[in-house]
Order: C-alpha cells, then sequence, then structure tokens
C-alpha cells in the first residue's frame, strides 16, 4: 500500500480541510467539487458562486486559512495529524465507501489503519458472559495479526479494546479529539492513543450528539473487513453498524443467545437475517480469508484537471431539474433520466443546492429539497 | 385422510407383525418383499427359499401365527394397536420416509398422529434456560394447533412432553411398550399414554440397546414435518435426530445459545451449517406454515398384485451380481449398471441375501456383503 496514493503538500491539506468543514459541504459534495473543479483550492474559490446559484441566501461559512492551520496544530499537540483520502495511510477499506470522509484524523499509530480490521460491537450494558466473549474473540484475532475496531462505548466496545490492546485497536469516536465520550473513557482513550489509534472525521471541539453515533458507526465498518455484533438488544446502535456494514459490503457477524436473554435480541435477529453465526475467532478468520490482499481502487485523488471544457448548465436545463425536486425523496438517475440533462449538469445542479442548504442526500442515492 | 388408504383385515396385520418381526427383515426388506409377492401371507411362504437361495444355511426364524397373536393381545392389554403404513391413522409425513416401519404399535390417541407434528429434542443435562424454552415453544406450537413429538428422555424431551400435554404430545419410545427407558419416565409415559400418544416400532419385551436410540430418532422426525433441538452438546442424539431430519427433507430449526455455554454447541453448529436459528414458537410456525396442507403418496399398500409375470433371476445374473459384493458399501444403482441386470432381478438377489443374514443395508441406498 505505501507505494500508492498522492501526499498533499501542507497547503492542499490546509484547504481540504477548509472545504471539509465548510458549512453543507459533506463528503458527498466534497468530492463532487473536488472532481469538477480539480482540486480543494480551486474548490473553495469556485464555491460562492455555485452556492448563490443553488438559491442561497447566506453564502456559506467557509473557514479561513488559519481557522484549518489552528485546528491542524491543535490536532498536532494531541500527537495526531489529518490523512486524507488517496493517501497511503488512509485505510484501503474506507475508500470503498460512499460518504468516505475526505480527511481523518488520527492519533496514535496510523500503521495499524493499513492492516486487516475486524469491527467488534455490541451493547453497553453487556453481560459477564458477553464481555468475556468479546475478550476472547479479540484476542483470537488479534493474535492472528488482525486489528480490532470499536466505538469507546462501555461494555462490548471497552472489552474489544482492553484485550485487542497488545496487538492493534483503533477506536473511532464520534466527536473531536478533544471531546471524548463518554467521559468515564478518558484513561482508555489515552492509552489507545500511545499503542493503538484513534481517530475521527469531526473537528476539534466538535461534542458528538446523538445523530453523530450512527455515522461514527459506517467509519467502524467502513475500516473493517467484516463486522461481528456480541450483544446487542433489539434497536440498539450495534444493529445500525450492521446495517451499515452490510450496505457496504462488509461481512457481518453475530455470537448467538439464548432467546430468553433480552441482550441476545439483536444478534440472534441479525442471523435470522443472514449474518453468520460464529462462536469463536476462528470461525470469523475462515470467512475474512478469502478477503485479505484484494486490491481497492482509490476513490478520489487530488489532481490537475482541465476543468476549462466544463460548460455550466443552461438556465432551461435548471429549471426542468428544479422542477422535478421536492420534499419526496427521488432517486438521483431517475432526476436524469426524467429531465433529459446530462449527467454532469444534474451533479452541478444538485451540488449547488446543496451547497446552498436546500438540499438533502438520503441512502440509495435520492435526494429531496429541504 | 381418514377415508384414503387401506384397512388390513385381522389376519393380514398378524401376517404383516411375523414379517416385520421375522429374523433379517427390516423396514426396506418388508416392502421389497410385499411389493414382490403381493401380500405379508405369500411373502412368508416364499421366504425361507429366498433365504436359501440367498445363501442362509439355517432358514430364518418366522414367528408362528400364534406368536404374532400373542403380540398383539398384549399390546392390546395395555391399550394399544398395530396401525399399518398406508392405513388412515398412520403418520402421513412418515410414510415418506425410505425406512418406514410397516407396523407401528401406538397407544394413547392415534388421531394425534394424523394432525401436524413438531418435534422438539434436546439435551438430557439441560439448563433450567433450556426447559424453560422448550416449554414456552411447546406451549406456543400446542395453541396453533400442532402436536409435538419427543423422545421421554430426561431434560429437554420431558419438557417438552410435559408442556404439550393438554394440547397434543407424542412419545417415541426405543424399546418395547412394556419396556420403557429410562424406568423414572414411567409415570410421564403413563400420562401420555391416557392423554397423548406413545409409539414404537419394536416388539412387544425389547430392551433398548445404545442402537436403538438413533433407530427411534429417525420416527421423532419421520412423524414431523420439523425438528426443533433446543440445548444439546456437539455430537449427541439430538444431531442425530437433526441429521436425519434433513436427510428426509424435514426442517431443522435451533434455538441459539452462548458459544460460552457447551449445551449450545450443538445447535449453534446446526445453524452454520443452515439450520433456522429460531427464537419463538411463531419463527417455527411461520416456516412450516407453508408444508400444511401437501398430499403425501402412499408408499407401501396391500394389495392384489400379477406374481404369475415374475420370472426368477437366471443363474448367470446371480453370480454376475454377487461378483461385484464386497464389505465396501456400493450403490444399488451402481450394481444395477455394472451387473447389466435388470432393477427387478438385482432387487430379488439383494433381498435373498439380505434375508440369508449375509446382506447390510446403509444410508444413502449402499449395500455391503457381512
Amino acid at each position: 500500500m505505501a507505494a500508492r496514493g498522492v501526499h498533499l503538500d501542507h497547503g492542499q491539506r490546509r484547504d481540504w480541510l477548509r472545504l471539509i468543514r465548510t458549512e453543507n459541504v459533506g463528503p458527498r459534495a466534497f468530492r463532487g467539487l473536488v472532481n469538477r473543479f480539480g482540486g480543494a483550492a480551486a474548490a473553495l474559490e469556485a464555491l460562492p458562486a455555485l452556492a448563490r446559484r443553488g438559491g442561497g441566501l447566506i453564502p456559506p461559512r467557509i473557514p479561513t486559512a488559519s481557522e484549518a492551520e489552528a485546528e491542524m496544530e491543535a490536532l498536532a499537540r494531541l500527537g495526531g495529524r489529518f490523512i486524507a483520502i488517496g493517501e497511503p495511510d488512509y485505510p484501503a477499506p474506507l475508500r470503498e465507501i460512499d460518504d468516505a470522509p475526505p480527511l481523518l484524523a488520527v492519533r496514535g499509530l496510523p500503521e495499524l489503519l493499513n492492516r486487516p480490521v475486524v469491527g467488534i460491537v455490541g451493547s453497553r450494558d453487556a453481560s459477564g458472559a458477553g464481555r468475556t466473549m468479546t475478550a476472547r474473540l479479540a484476542r483470537g484475532l488479534g493474535e492472528a495479526g488482525w486489528v480490532v475496531a470499536s466505538g469507546l462505548a462501555r461494555g462490548i466496545d471497552t472489552a474489544a479494546h482492553e484485550a485487542s490492546l497488545p496487538t492493534g485497536t483503533i477506536a473511532v469516536i464520534a466527536g473531536g479529539h478533544d471531546k471524548p465520550y463518554p467521559r468515564e473513557n478518558q484513561p482508555p482513550l489515552e492509552r489507545i492513543a500511545e499503542v493503538g489509534a484513534v481517530l475521527t472525521e469531526m473537528p476539534m471541539g466538535w461534542e458528538p450528539r446523538a445523530r453523530d453515533f450512527p455515522r461514527r458507526n459506517r467509519l467502524v465498518s467502513g475500516i473493517s473487513l467484516g463486522v461481528v455484533v456480541v450483544e446487542a438488544a433489539e434497536r440498539s446502535g450495534s444493529l445500525i453498524t450492521a446495517r451499515l456494514a452490510n450496505e457496504q459490503g462488509r461481512l457481518v457477524f453475530a455470537v448467538p443467545g439464548s432467546p430468553l436473554d433480552p441482550r441476545s435480541g439483536g444478534a440472534n435477529g441479525l442471523i435470522k437475517q443472514g449474518a453468520s453465526l460464529i462462536t469463536s475467532a476462528d470461525d470469523i478468520l475462515e470467512a475474512l480469508a478469502p478477503l485479505l490482499g484484494r486490491s481497492i481502487p482509490s476513490a478520489l485523488e487530488e489532481r490537475e484537471y482541465d476543468t476549462s471544457a466544463i460548460v455550466d448548465p443552461t438556465e432551461n436545463t435548471r429549471s426542468r431539474v428544479l422542477s422535478l425536486l421536492g420534499p419526496t425523496p427521488l432517486p438521483v438517475d431517475d432526476i436524469i433520466i426524467m429531465s433529459g440533462a446530462s449527467v454532469s449538469d444534474v451533479q452541478i445542479l444538485l451540488l449547488e443546492l446543496e451547497l446552498a442548504g436546500r438540499l438533502e442526500r438520503h441512502p440509495g442515492g435520492t435526494v429531496s429539497m429541504l
């Protein structure tokens, strides 16, 4: 992996950070902008005009260069740095997902990110048996050379991190590096930041809210080739991770439990839905072995584009696309077909609306107007 | 079901009993004989000559008519009677299996045999949770109109019978009706014989040996449309039942448990191999619902045959077939192809060897010489 990919220089990395920290710019809009304008710097320049054309009354707030520098320095003071998608240290499986973060803020040992990773997630209110099982799985995976990723929560997550500390553990957090959650986990976090890795896509200073946890969960599965659910009640966050893992094409494993124990409801339910029942690390290793050594294409690279050939959509095209959009999510593919506009035109028009804060993207490639 | 099938008269039933109680006559040989000679009486007449031709030095021991009458009377004194394959009370799904017993000795309510049946089996050393789960499943199935079958062992079997007593329970035993096993189960057995049904294919007076239990297990699955394994260690009798159920085309369900509990090893292993993970009676009912109301063809009926057209195999054919047989099990189909003999000739020659005690039949349609 080390030989491939690009390296951003300091200025490019700062521009990437400014762009991804810009209001209304998520990973998909970021990719659309960089792909269209050939780089973050050009995208930042084009952004105010795009948002205006999208109907934004107030231009989106773009962090200044010094604000971005300040965030980079704050992360560096914690021993961390930003790794960009396309760079060698960026986790290869994460590049495959649709909404891969363009920048990861990483503390600890970034080399862990490119060893094969298994996610282990489960209930905060884990039973003793659940924690024992978790430790057994994490140790077995670690001894076989796999890194264990989890979410640093109480219960299963903590058991997974602790058991894999000697062999390699990655904590994915939902807030900024200076705002870990829950507070009680501050000591294990610092230990993981020394001998493992801690990563987040959220800005320094970000206090995680409820909606940030599912968003974080997509990264736990995204950096993993498979995800193991140990104990999970029905309707729990671990099941969200399992669903995201499945959508990302990752293998989903579940540890069975007695139907009389509500903490087994989620994992048993996953098995009913097709997840693999596992009872040992060997079961997981056997299923994952064929996935090792796959090469994964890069989703985005900073490079020189010839943007001179790109022509803006006509007013006619713009109004045809706009007339199709409403509060009901509609597949982008359908918008292209129904409008008769080019793929490129539809993409830029949607991007403009997104930057203006008027468009929402949903899973499965659908969009709606806010 | 009540309108179809044949009814044996008293003499026919006695002859069926004599034939199936004859040395070296198992269910497959019984079927071969009745199909070839048109009935049990004619088969009994032909039997000594067949065994002689098969190389038997001592003719197989055939019970006398009065011995058979005595067994029928002994069963009647316990309130039981023999039901023949093809008769309306014979369990319809059992007719489908390859080695269906021609006669079942049944005590209790034979009408239970033709309601839809689910087998529930599991460990003798069941946990409290396992017994609770079993009772919950058995009650749920019973309330939905299903009869529960099991093997009257301690643990899961007993829990299954007890919970389904009010709604319908069938105990399948490995010995004769006067030799229940284990002894401790005498009281539940008598209770089941009053309000449920108890069945066996073994003769009155038969003390069950180790090899009779797997044989019995094929009847538990054979009368059922599906079999549930609740708690089972690896390498347990319940797994034999599950394997037989699978071979018989029955659905196999397993209740998951913690991998830390060795009593869950068997059931978890079954799920890994493709059994359905279930956590409630509803899961089972949902899977079995599509199987209700299938019509099942009868495998064997007592009727008038024109046996005059049947010509015995030539000596040449006999020696060709014999030369192929040895201690290594060989598929009957291969014997037919390799010998160039007719299907009918090969069948009667194998039957002769079987009656002479020189041939053993194995699962999957293979035979070997003893």
